[in-house]
């Protein structure tokens, strides 16, 4: 590899034309170099959970066959871990393997909020809620970029569908993108300065994101501070001298020359800023730069102690969903006897989602030969077929017949390749036909059925009564056959939980009605009640609510507390609980701490998910757990005013096991910050008499004319209407004795 | 009076102070006249359910004390009754009223449509369907128009709540406003022709409706071909100029003289086309002139006629939620027995809300007397306080003990009067906790318990099973109490049907969390999925269904049927049903027609109201109604088209009693429109696949290059993939042998 260079002495040596040129790529996966300035073409390639390194470069969609790499489990899988240490390992793998192929940045992670099950990509996202989006995404960048490799950040911002991805306004408040969509984005940047961020596609309020200067120069940079380079997703620029302006560094993939003869043009015709062009470029050369010293020394990659990790990961994201006790003890761990595996997907695993993320694994586990390797004899019935989702009454029935001698039978189920996939949208939230036929066939002859999940997204579980047992794997990697017959033989202790609700059907889900727009548009009409925060906050039965998960032991709270320091933008809330394994064999449990304001002002869920610790303990054994919750932890985002604002009265500091299983909850008296603003002429009656000194102006003009009640006499009815009425209204009703030159007096002297 | 006069010659002669001048009133009711061109001043005056002519002219508000007139049901249970022909012969009497008080304009109906149970002002307004809207409407204008004076269709538009109203933006997409929150309107416009239309306080997507160019001018008059007079609410001006140019032509209530001069200092400097002003002065002398010939000539009023007719139409607007039966007999009609009868409510009738809509009326009965009227001694305990919602141990153990002798008590509960008024929105869904109790402790000594409701939007009714019949009446009116006693003891039969969905909570509402809005917006977030569309297409339970109601006798359906005829924008579907009688006793049933659409490529409700009719049988009786759907009634709103278009395939037409109670449904073929449009580099590849000329020219391109596979041989991701792609990402891409030239030279020659 090449020495590091000076990257100010080669971006004052580069001709316009070679600036404009270094702004998009070299081919689908290169960017370009400088080779009279020594400055080398580095490769970039996708993620997330893999190094998809493509091996053939003819295709054009750029998704022909890759470099074997380790298949870690998706961001779905590995988010309901809720495991910030076991994440940034797994990253640190992510980034060896990433050097290991000299490469310069893997394309992820993706930390778009699940704002539907049925979004095609929900697989690569975390989940619905922002702060374990942003902890999970936080913790990979810094295992990956541990390792001398960048990251980049996606799809920046409002990505969540696939459906007309490439067109579709996000049609968002600000409010909603500052509370739900942004701050996953926000808390990764903050904390974790990832080398880039990747734009999204589609539109957000009308404009593409690869040229909404707001998102990316004003929020990105200006606000979280930002430093490293904004690359398109491969296909969002459709004018780069827009998106140059907007704060767009790289196009990518390759453009072909015109694009960045514009680019030269509109330098030279003074429609480009120099300086932007110049800034973008250095940023590229920045990149480049930071990346030589790792592609320097390339490293070799441990693939047996990476599928272990992968391994351990799976094990981590899967949900214990339930475990009901037959004849007395909970089906699981399995304790032996005639198992019978169901099921065509326990010996042809879903493991991935189809799209841009797609690994060549190094090798790949079935859950069948691991099972056998752990319990010896295993009877195993396919059941279904995968290619036809047509009931085949010869698979069923042979299923059926096993399962009536079997003392337990393990149903594989999940879905096909094809519901979930970069590029559209899911086509339903259940199960195939079949395998729910298959599964309440096998019901009738045994209670003792344990269902095992395979699917990147939540799907709906009318058939959940038909099994005993249910453990969600989501989509999980290489490792997962291996993982998932740790679990099922207490090998693993179950320690995942939900990061996303499992809805009753899809007629209760937020995006319901709104999703995926129509004709160019998509509005977020459930605004910032997504997830958890719709469900909770419409008292909506849930299958299984977010934070959910199970494991072969039990945990105990208590000595619950919280305690308020300071005042306004300063406050913070120390949180203390004691948490107690109460079982008999070692265990983690998730603790998740949410806040509730009951007396706000403006429209919030009923609870809001602020922190979380993942805590390990063996039999019998506590520890207490503290957490520290900042101002804008209690803050909503004030649409009027732009800033976040905490206001003041009670809040409820909730701490739990799931939004629904709260253990303890205690309320805390917050001393909070004004929230009048500047006074208008449009500014009610009311909202004049909270300013203080807008009240004391106001008091003459209330006077009532001789004959009139004054404000304290009215009946209910009347003051109420008349609080709500702008000032100006008054005047203009001929009610105070002012007129409106009078009224703009007043304003400016209420607001000097 | 004063003879008609010459618009034109008037306004030949109108200096441009003087125009500018009449387009503000001359005080709080009336317009200016010009004395040397002897047109007078003429008076407007609130509505919609009486005439509220103010006696004293100094307050400030303008709600002073109003002379005497018929205090008619509120248009909630106008609407209820579904009776055009009953609620055009109130319109007759309201008109009647109008030109007996000399006012030339009464100000209503109110057709916005009930988007939140909590919105103040629903009393006012009719239903939370257009079709039902509109329709009862129109019957309205007609019935006032009739009597040579006008009406004033409000509040336009998207008025839906009274927080903030002054202020708000109601930020709601195109195809919402075009297919929820316009038609009733439009249906009022082009069938009935109101002499002039209010428009609203709020904003619609930014801009005062008071400034709504695309609102007054584009839609109103443009498209509907509305030819009378655009008022503002009482204080919805805040630039007169602007408004004028927006379309507006009368500012109210008198502005000073101030505005009329910038009025003509617009026009002198040319920031007021001189055509502008004198377009809406014209409108305004027109008004003046088509009113002269009524109030020319005064009428009488026969008051007792209008009081009969105010009895009539509450009986037909309540409806009969539940009758159950207790020991073999349905409560309802009371057959006499020791009939007791509780509540504040039915000695102190609530009947009409509060706000500009407040009536004097000619008199007013109230239940209790007209019960014992009609049955004689009745027994009476107030069980609770109108004034104090806290229980009253005293009264309600009175209420108790008299209900554990009685044969059937009748609980009148409803909304105390500050819960519901214009200016500010209802505090809660339900009724006051002391009312509650009582029913509670009512129902724990007997199971003969019947509610009588008042209060003038939905309320919850956790309490529903204490009740064995509840009979909700709204806000009734004058003759409200009689009404009430003629439908008890079945002296009239219960025809009147919800306009609204009864939802068990709070938290089911459409609107809940976008609701009232923040900080100077409110969000339609739920879109077009307002009241039972949303209710049906959720699959949410419902205390009680719009369209819901009882009698005292019961109808069949049946011989349904319906037929397709014509193509596209000119299809129609005629539809058949035969209702009887079925039981012993006449009666009335409102047949309901919905359309569903199960194969739409945009969201649809799973059921919108088309049609309906209210047709009165005797017992035993059949009548065989037929319907006309047009093709209207099938089409969406194509926000991308900005055109309303009927889609082919197959719809389903059901005919029932309530949105849940369909009767029968007849599913038919209908040959659609051409749904494709123009082309462009961003249209999809399956859009170019679907067009008739793009289809051609595409195919070429999508001849895979050598070595990689064709369309028709991708695997079902990829191509699902490929098929949302934007025509130009697969030139970005290199998958095309074309550059973006060659793609634009494409686009012009489909589009040719």
């Amino acid at each position: 590899m090449t020495e590091v260079f000076d990257v100010e002495r080669v971006l004052a040596e580069l001709t316009l034309e070679e600036k404009a040129s270094l702004t998009s790529g070299a081919d689908f996966w290169h960017l370009k170099g400088v080779d009279r300035l020594a400055v080398p073409q580095i490769m970039v390639t996708d993620g997330p959970h893999g190094v998809r390194k493509q091996v053939a470069s003819s295709d054009h969609l750029g998704l022909g066959e890759a470099a074997p790499a380790t298949c870690f489990p998706t961001a779905a899988a590995l988010g309901s871990s809720w495991d910030v240490d076991l994440v940034r390992r797994v990253g640190q793998a992510l980034g060896r393997e990433t050097r290991a192929h000299e490469v310069a940045v893997l394309l992820g992670p993706g930390v778009n909020i699940k704002r539907t099950p049925l979004c095609g990509r929900n697989f690569e996202y975390v989940s619905e809620d922002p702060v374990v989006s942003g902890e999970i995404g936080a913790a990979l960048v810094d295992g990956i970029q541990s390792q001398g490799v960048g990251t980049s950040l996606k799809h920046y911002a409002a990505n969540n569908q696939e459906t007309d991805r490439m067109r579709v306004s996000a049609d968002v408040d600000e409010r909603t993108l500052r509370e739900i969509y942004l701050p996953a984005f926000e808390r990764v940047v903050t904390q974790s300065q990832p080398w880039t961020v990747m734009c999204a596609y589609n539109k957000v309020n009308g404009t593409f994101a690869s040229e909404h200067d707001w998102l990316l120069t004003h929020v990105l940079r200006d606000e979280w501070g930002f430093e490293g380079l904004v690359v398109s997703d491969w296909g969002a620029v459709h004018d780069r001298v827009a998106s140059l302006a907007a704060g767009l560094d790289l196009q990518m993939p390759a453009s072909g020359p015109r694009p960045d003869e514009e680019v030269a043009d509109a330098v030279r015709e003074g429609r480009l800023a120099p300086d932007v062009l110049d800034q973008a470029v250095r940023r590229v050369l920045r990149l480049v730069a930071r990346s030589l010293p790792a592609l320097a020394e390339p490293v070799d990659v441990d693939v047996d102690a990476h599928h272990a990790l992968a391994r351990e990961a799976a094990a981590a994201g899967s949900v214990l969903l339930k475990n009901d006790s037959v004849d007395g003890a909970a089906l699981l761990p399995l304790t032996g006897g005639d198992v019978l595996v169901v099921g065509e997907l326990a010996r042809r695993p879903r493991y991935q989602g189809a799209g841009s993320s797609l690994v060549n694994p190094t090798r790949l586990d079935d859950a069948l030969t691991s099972l056998r390797d752990r319990l010896g004899d295993v009877a195993f019935q396919p059941g279904f077929t995968l290619e036809d989702e047509g009931d085949d009454p010869a698979l069923l029935d042979a299923a059926v017949t096993a399962a009536r001698s079997a003392s337990t039978v393990v149903a594989f189920l999940g879905l096909p390749a094809q519901d979930e996939s970069e590029g559209y949208d899911r086509p339903r939230l259940g199960l195939p036909d079949n395998q729910v036929a298959l599964l309440h066939a096998l019901a009738a002859v045994t209670p003792r059925v344990v269902v095992v999940l395979a699917n990147g997204s939540a799907v709906d579980m009318p058939w959940r009564d038909d099994a005993a047992a249910i453990l969600e794997t989501w989509l999980a990697g290489q490792a997962g056959g291996s993982a998932v017959a740790d679990l099922l033989t207490g090998a693993a202790e179950p320690s995942g939980r939900l990061t996303e609700t499992i809805p009753l059907r899809l007629e209760d889900t937020p995006a319901f009605g709104s999703f995926p727009g129509e004709h160019g548009h998509v509005r977020y009409g459930e605004g910032i009640l997504v997830g958890y925060r719709w469900y909770d906050t419409r008292l909506l039965e849930v299958a299984y609510p977010f934070g959910h998960g199970l494991g072969y032991t039990t945990f105990g709270y208590d000595e619950i507390a919280a305690e308020v320091s300071g005042v306004g933008p300063d406050v913070t809330v120390g949180v203390r609980v004691r948490v107690t394994n109460l079982g008999d064999r070692a265990g983690a449990e998730v603790v998740q701490v949410y806040v509730r304001d009951p007396q706000a002002s403006v429209v919030r869920p009923v609870r809001e998910l602020k922190a979380f610790a993942k805590v390990a303990l063996e039999p019998g054994r506590s520890r207490t757990l503290t957490f520290e919750l900042a101002a804008r932890d209690l803050a909503y985002w004030h649409a009027g005013q732009r800033r976040w604002v905490v206001e003041g009265g009670s809040f409820v500091v909730e701490v739990g096991a799931s939004s629904r299983d709260v253990r303890g909850a205690v309320e805390v008296e917050v001393e909070g910050e004004p929230l009048w603003g500047e006074l208008t002429e449009m500014s009610t009656i009311a909202e004049w008499l909270e300013h203080p000194v807008g009240s004391v102006l106001l008091a003459p003009l209330l006077e009532p004319p001789p004959g009139e009640p004054g404000l304290d006499e009215l009946d209910a009815t009347t003051l109420a209407m008349m609080l709500q009425m702008p000032a100006r209204a008054i005047v203009d009703f001929g009610f105070a004795p002012v007129d409106l030159e009078g009224l703009a007096a007043l304003v400016a002297r209420a607001n000097a």
